[in-house]
């Protein structure tokens, strides 16, 4: 399984926005969409061994400007349907998601494959097997040892909070760097899964 | 300068289409505007030695449903202003230079950085310098004498038409492989690009 939990700062975690501006009134949503996108599309059909995790901090963010948070949106890739590859509709997905009462603490189900929770990016971090988080300054590819079972942890267009670098600190996540060139999240996650799948073609001889 | 081409065949090439509907309505629009912006955006900042030709092929096209046609729009990296990474901003501005009025032959700029014309499939690929072709029986990567000045050609979700085929094979097109996996068009540009940037980090050692 391979899993990546993104954190969007900014996102409204109540679900209160409009499709028609996903990058500005829904906190840049847009970012975590097109992380959905390239974690789970293959030219013909969806990576079934993935998972993506869209965490949502709310009060405790960015600008501590987000009502209603922290929440998770959970997007279990052997379960997904009606998934496709644009932003809009993606976003009205998770919207759908963020809109659901949450009376207790445990998950409930949203549309087929799609799960929310309140659970908190340490809960995540401390559940969650084989953390690694992409950073600059960590380790080249290959990385030795990578378990079958790893977790990814992205943010958004701005860094982890102190707080979530603590948290990934406690869990011994592995900073691994994916190449000279800082690149946006969701093509981290091409080049990760690119990678994972072996890279290069061998091809016929050029 | 790396230079992407992008066909898309259904698009509605005379830019009459809403833009809560880049997937229906618009013809697929937002698979070319996921390749806009996968070949353009850094996480901080543009990559300016790039240009992205989006070229509309109409009458001749799939399925034969798109008045207006052909029409090419290009995007310059050097020039490029108001650009923002999601599909619906971007979207507008394809838009925009759909939109314009052609009365001749020539190259007419839009928005700034961005141009459109009447020119063929053909006339792009005979004034192109190296073409390249990403096609899954290609020869592996990395291809051997890849020149700075390269273009790369690749469709949206249906395959080049024989007659696109053929301007290819005209041109001597070499065609080059990623990789094992079959990917989206978008995912291709991030790959190709980050492989040309120098691959993975070196990193310190894991």
């Amino acid at each position: 399984m391979r899993r990546f939990v993104v954190v969007g700062h900014n996102v409204n975690a109540d679900g209160d926005f409009t499709l028609n501006d996903l990058c500005g009134g829904a906190g840049r949503l847009d970012v975590l969409l097109r992380c959905v996108t390239s974690a789970f599309f293959l030219s013909h059909g969806l990576r079934r061994e993935v998972e993506v995790i869209l965490h949502f901090p709310g009060q405790g963010g960015f600008q501590g400007l987000q009502p209603d948070g922290p929440k998770t949106v959970r997007l279990a890739g052997r379960e997904l349907r009606y998934l496709n590859p644009d932003e809009r509709s993606t976003g009205a997905l998770v919207r759908t998601a963020l809109l659901r009462k949450l009376p207790g603490p445990g998950e409930r189900p949203s549309t087929p494959g799609i799960y929310v929770s309140r659970k908190s990016f340490d809960e995540l971090v401390s559940s969650l097997p084989g953390p690694v988080q992409l950073a600059e300054d960590g380790e080249g590819w290959p990385p030795a040892g990578l378990p079958a079972d790893t977790t990814f942890y992205l943010s958004d267009h701005h860094d982890f909070t102190p707080a979530e670098e603590e948290s990934l600190r406690r869990a011994n996540a592995r900073r691994i760097c994916l190449g000279p060139t800082s690149l946006h999240s969701h093509h981290c996650i091409t080049v990760a899964h690119w990678l994972l799948d072996g890279g290069p073609s061998t091809g016929r001889p050029g």
